[in-house]
């Protein structure tokens, strides 16, 4: 099959980006603005204001209060997303499209003119605080943001929900200077995907967000990664294994190899960490790898939940897949990876919001946006040769692991 | 707008009623068989045989091995769907169209001659416990399926995950006996949406399927309501309070008003639960009521993770504003409500997994499905009198509630 869609691109006047792309036959419509503010551009020690901002320019905006901001989203019949993530502050919706012209008015005004006001500074940050409390009764996700944390070079991994202590000190103050340094507009980049007229949507965003071009932003420095193994003492049923291992960023020449391999790690059920860890040996329950990137660096992230007794062998037999990839991979499993790969494609290809979301993270990752023809061709592409010649290149010999539990596993430094 | 969508219908000679709804434009298909064998109508002490029927059918089928069957269903690219429920075990997939017809004829296997062998009944037990005992590591999710048990009347409720002695005792051969009995064609419901050709469906489903109508399983008693508050005490962080409350089933007349009622207490940030509880208050983090419906029985579920100091409040602030609706709502929030729920059915409308769930549903509890364009006016036709009628002949006095967490909360028994 051959993917019928079409990039539509702009800049605005101030330098913001705009993206689009139409979905034949939908009704609804997808859209996002990627603000600058992510977890990893702001100063150290301010690590979770994002989180906080996020709630605070939803709490009244331009003309409306809070109240009336809210009623006034839900009366659009939106469907908010919204997250926090290493670059980027994102704000979006997904709606019934004839309600987009409406939709994009607010967003101006709670992008441009939030009412900050400091009686709702206290309930926001406090929801923030919370919410990293929830936490510790979520092991699964907790050991994954402290692996993200430990595996980039510091600060791009930084926890996007924040630190307790660190949200404490935050005054209304400091985060209103934080939102006006960070939501820099020609350093924004806005999706729209589904059904929308594109020439309407940029004259629309000229008009609500005109004005002039603003300086980028530092760039942030790296510093070097945290410890290589870190456990946390918990009283929980399950120990939680979480480890990572770099691999190919989206700009590099191997990136496609990079996906078929972890897809033939960890793809569907025939893949191999499922068939050795899960359905042979039976040493967990959960068990899963993915591509996680950034756009400077990226890894290999996977999750195993299992035992306290099993847990050592679990760790072992997970690291040893990952290297055994090196040894060689056969030709159905690179068809059933290419087939699976190309299959995730389709599917995401019809959801608006999947869609505004990855033309979003293409266009910052590589200053342009990759068709799905694009994918489909290079994934194709790959051989069996070209998998494991980078296999070879790149040993996954260093792993960062973290693990939550009753119990440490021993794992080298 | 207006839905454009059709359904199809057939019913085969074995008695298994096939149902599509296409979807123009997409390159997909989503399937399901929706198989009577869900955990409510297993004989008592054998709950959670459904799980591991749910892994035990995949480990090999036909002429295919455990390994073999893993790798022609991963080499078709398909994203497997599957769920134990109250009354239905569903296996499913969402797949690139081109591919339907070969994994139906690898579902026929899985469904009618799955290998069951007993080298492989352990590992499909033992993962079915060890998701028990994961449960333990995440109290959000088990907070809601105690309440569920609690909830509806015995055995409806009943565990979908299941208990770990019941799962100890399970033998391979009961387990057989258990399918054998419950995979009865005749009751089964097939669904598909997105891209199909109708008519070769229904053919190749016949020639697969092709058997004698078998006699329906007897109807399951049902017993009385477990009791109205059950606290498990944990040390867990937070206090996971989850309550419950009869309200209209789908083949209600009032069922409509109860969803317009359901969306003015929680339908998004304008909602009064969200507002009254977690803007104003600042009561929790998390806080949300949804509709879950069975076919005899219905409910509102309410979910609020919150600190051990707030959980009293939070508790009665939820009930207070469960019993404030029959006070009145105003055209406002009748507005903000019919728009949220119709701007819901358009983003589900475009996926092929969302209908297909929906399509069958709506015909295992209704016999027959709705089209969008009846829900729509059905939605909206519902006025302030009609929805205020429905809340005053149901006052909210009566609830199902469960906590979870280091503290108990007061509650009238």
């Amino acid at each position: 099959m051959t993917f019928r869609k079409r990039l539509e691109r702009q800049v605005l006047d101030n330098g913001m980006v705009v993206l689009g792309e139409p979905i034949d036959a939908v009704e609804s419509v997808a859209f996002n603005f990627m603000l600058p503010a992510g977890a990893s551009v702001l100063e150290d020690g301010f690590c979770g204001a994002g989180n906080v901002i996020s709630d605070w320019i939803f709490r009244g905006a331009g003309d409306k209060s809070s109240r009336e901001l809210g009623d006034a989203l839900d009366g659009l019949g939106l469907h908010r997303a919204g997250s926090v993530g290493s670059a980027h502050l994102s704000v979006g919706a997904a709606l019934e499209a004839s309600n987009l012209s409406e939709a994009l008015e607010l967003y101006a005004d709670i992008i441009l003119r939030p009412r900050l006001q400091d009686e709702q500074f206290a309930p926001a940050r406090q929801l923030a605080i919370d919410a990293v409390h929830s936490l510790d009764d979520d092991p699964r996700r907790k050991v994954m943001i402290k692996l993200t944390e430990q595996f980039y070079p510091h600060p791009l991994g930084r926890s996007t929900v924040g630190d307790v202590a660190e949200l404490q000190a935050l005054s209304a103050e400091k985060t209103r200077t934080i939102l006006k340094e960070h939501f820099n507009l020609s350093q924004t980049i806005f999706a729209v995907a589904g059904k929308y007229d594109f020439d309407s949507v940029c004259r629309q965003l000229e008009g609500l967000f005109a004005g002039q071009r603003q300086e980028p932003t530092a760039p942030v420095d790296l510093g070097p990664k945290a410890g290589k193994y870190t456990h946390i003492d918990d009283e929980s049923a399950q120990v939680h294994i979480a480890l990572m291992t770099d691999t190919a960023r989206l700009r590099d020449e191997d990136y496609y190899n990079a996906r078929v391999a972890i897809s033939i790690l960890s793809g569907g059920m025939s893949a191999r960490l499922f068939t050795e860890v899960r359905e042979k040996r039976g040493l967990c329950y959960a068990i899963g790898a993915r591509y996680h990137g950034l756009k400077d660096a990226a890894g290999i992230m996977c999750y195993a939940g299992t035992t306290p007794e099993k847990a050592q062998e679990t760790l072992e037999v997970i690291t040893g897949e990952f290297n055994r990839l090196a040894d060689g991979i056969n030709d159905d499993e690179l068809a059933r990876a290419k087939v699976g790969l190309k299959s995730a494609l389709i599917l995401q290809s019809e959801s608006s919001s999947s869609r505004v979301g990855a033309i979003g993270s293409d266009y910052y990752m590589l200053g342009r946006v990759r068709s799905l023809d694009e994918i489909k061709d290079a994934v194709e592409a790959t051989s069996i040769d070209s998998v494991v010649g980078f296999l070879r290149n790149t040993r996954f010999e260093d792993f960062t692991v973290v693990t939550i539990g009753p119990k440490k596993v021993k794992y080298q430094q």
